[in-house]
């Protein structure tokens, strides 16, 4: 590359939003993506890792010099300081720290102390707050003086002398109310603080439902920590919808499309492992009819066409289900419902194509016999379907194991394996 | 029933917040749905409408009576007022528009002129405006006499005497600036507003990158139009993610894990039909190896490994590439490297997994010769579903056709088609 083309360059990120930026790093190789980062701002390095995916953000930390890294977190929010901190290496991680100013260390080590996938991990400790012993008009001169407020703040928080959280005053409830009133008449008191040690799951759920543009987090006794706010909670929300698609191609969350491939091959050989047990598998069940088989080529020509119809049928069902569990919509008491509309579907469906295909087939191969057992095996296997794809979901959660996960390679198993039964079992009582 | 149960569930219901009362809707069969909606106190049906997924709302509305449903519009957002008239059949359409008061008519008909998948179709009407040659202080007074603003406001919008939008003051600029000072000195300038026939998938992904909590939608003139808050882009993000996992499974957007019996079926049966035509070809392409098969019982138990192992890899590519598509990442200057990654993770894959399987394969069926041919078969449908994943979606968007939904089944012939060729094909070429 010519020099020239450097200071373009350079110029061009320079002048990008820092999102930009932070999505064009997102959609290059790993050797751009290295190239790039040398090209941006030094003074750009903490808002760009703050605008980055986990994973992508991971892989550029891990070759940045410890100290580079200390002036990049300067004014970094809180969860985004932890984050960077929790996946560095030891040694780096406490180098790190030191070159932080008093605050900044302060700031992290308390976000360090909770989980990151709780509120307390994910909280900000920008909260502006009030005393409920003051008038309104007290207050608009307290704000004016402070001249600006924290990004996305909708609401102050008010507390008690000892620091607990007792109610919080909007925005534009402080703009639409009598100056000469005091906070403790304006506020609205019983809000619940969210507890520091919620899990970011519920406390997305809880956003959603109530529409919170900001809501306050709390320790065990009630003083008030820091403040969660919606973007954060948006990026949960995507992040737990893609969780399942992901999961049930055997994926992590946090997969970068961009990975090197020694890393990707890795993390994908797992997936494969677990298919190919499952496929070997079904080819025992196949090489239990070995008689038949050797006896009727037709069989073997038909013998992946009930599996196949038998995975789908379930998977559809399985997907739905996995949503509605993430939804909260499935409950002890409605999944008998559930079930039998399931079996329902499955039955039809299974009348349907069972007649269908018997045809296709007594036509194809000349033979109604094969029809009629394929017909056959393609009802039972549908139902199978069914029922698996309710159930199977079902049991995982209560063994609390990742439906997405291992819901797809369960169901494909029962499927296969009532599929060959069904198919080739038939086959061998009527024409064996 | 006995009627006090009736009374006591009444009681229940009337205490429960919306949010809830339309989780639980969402959460019971058809029968149970429909007594719940008897038990609702009227007054709550609009509130309770508007949290309700759209099927679930659609086949509610469907019961009501006309004027039931217009008493149920008043005080909506105007978003979901549109959404409800959209739904019905015309007739009780203009029955409803007819028994609804001017203003939520008017309302209703703007929202109406726009599509409901764009700006203009999300969007409230309830915006606060501003003119920019005042002062904070009358601002103030003005806000005071208001008394209340409109729920998630965050910013007041400055239009010209045109009503065209010019910028905008958040609430929190309000609160900490000098109050002799103008509004046309303390707004934002240069704020882009939304177009109104701008797509909702690109709001959600403007309000994601700027971390918006509400932002106005303008017309081509630049006419201030309304507003769009971050509650309804949370709804559109978890809808666009839930979209790639549901259409990979070839159902709908708005599927009711609780709709009746024959709705669902007729649903899923068009996927399963897809299917069908899939596995009859590849149980035709098994067919031109007729010969072969009939010979060795053993290739007929092996056939559907290599098949099976291509469609998890093909498919762990594709749904990387479909989410990346989905988050922007993926471009024409990145598409080849990807290519060659996919290639690579292929290649080495298939060498681990052919491998192993030749080992298997050979001890099993005591035949080294079956063992390689597995294993050539495998290396090559393992590179194949490399390339198909990413190339299967790419061109179906070049087609302009959705890659979440045809994706699938397109790479599952092609890894059935190319796993059962080189298998049996081989296995001719070298036993036959």
């Amino acid at each position: 590359l010519v020099s020239g083309m450097y200071v373009a360059a350079r110029r061009m990120l320079h002048n990008l939003p820092a999102c930009d930026v932070a999505l064009l790093l997102e959609s290059s190789p790993p050797k751009s993506r290295a190239v790039i980062w040398q090209l941006v701002d030094p003074d750009e390095h903490g808002e760009i890792l703050e605008e980055l995916s986990e994973e992508v953000q991971k892989s550029i930390i891990r070759q940045m010099a410890p100290e580079k890294l200390a002036a990049a977190t300067e004014g970094m929010d809180t969860d985004d300081l932890a984050y960077v901190l929790r996946g560095l290496p030891d040694p780096v991680y406490q180098e790190v720290l030191k070159s932080m100013d008093e605050q900044d260390r302060q700031r992290a080590e308390m976000a360090l102390s909770y989980d990151e996938d709780t509120a307390g991990g994910i909280m900000n400790t920008d909260t502006v707050t009030l005393r409920p012993d003051v008038t309104v008009d007290v207050v608009m001169r307290y704000l004016r003086l402070k001249g600006q407020l924290p990004e996305a703040t909708d609401k102050l928080y008010v507390v008690n002398r000892d620091d607990q959280f007792i109610g919080e005053v909007a925005l534009s409830r402080l703009l639409t109310v009598d100056t000469a009133r005091l906070v403790s008449d304006i506020m609205t008191p019983d809000v619940q603080g969210i507890p520091a040690d919620l899990d970011e799951t519920e406390v997305a759920k809880l956003f959603e439902r109530h529409d919170w543009v900001s809501a306050p987090v709390v320790d065990n006794e009630g003083h008030l920590l820091g403040r969660i706010t919606i973007d954060d909670v948006v990026d949960i929300i995507r992040e737990e919808a893609q969780h399942s698609m992901l999961s049930m191609a055997g994926l992590e969350d946090d997969e970068d499309t961009f990975a090197p491939v020694l890393k990707s091959t890795r993390r994908r050989t797992i997936w494969l492992a677990v298919n190919l047990v499952t496929a070997l598998l079904a080819a025992a069940v196949s090489s239990l009819f070995e008689d038949i088989l050797s006896q009727m080529a037709v069989l073997a020509i038909l013998n992946t066409i009930v599996p196949s119809m038998g995975g789908i049928a379930g998977s559809q069902t399985l997907t739905l289900v996995i949503r509605g569990m993430a939804l909260g919509h499935i409950t002890p008491s409605n999944s008998r419902w559930l079930i039998g509309k399931e079996l329902a579907i499955g039955a039809l469906n299974g009348l349907i194509w069972a007649c269908l295909i018997a045809a296709v087939v007594a036509l194809w191969q000349q033979s109604w016999m094969v029809g009629v057992i394929i017909a056959f095996a393609m009802m039972a296997n549908l139902l199978a379907a069914g029922l698996a794809g309710v159930t199977v979901p079902m049991l995982l959660k209560k063994f609390e194991i990742d439906p997405a996960l291992a819901g797809g390679v369960i169901l494909t198993t029962v499927t296969d394996v009532v599929g060959i039964f069904a198919f080739l079992g038939t086959a061998t009582l009527l024409l064996g």
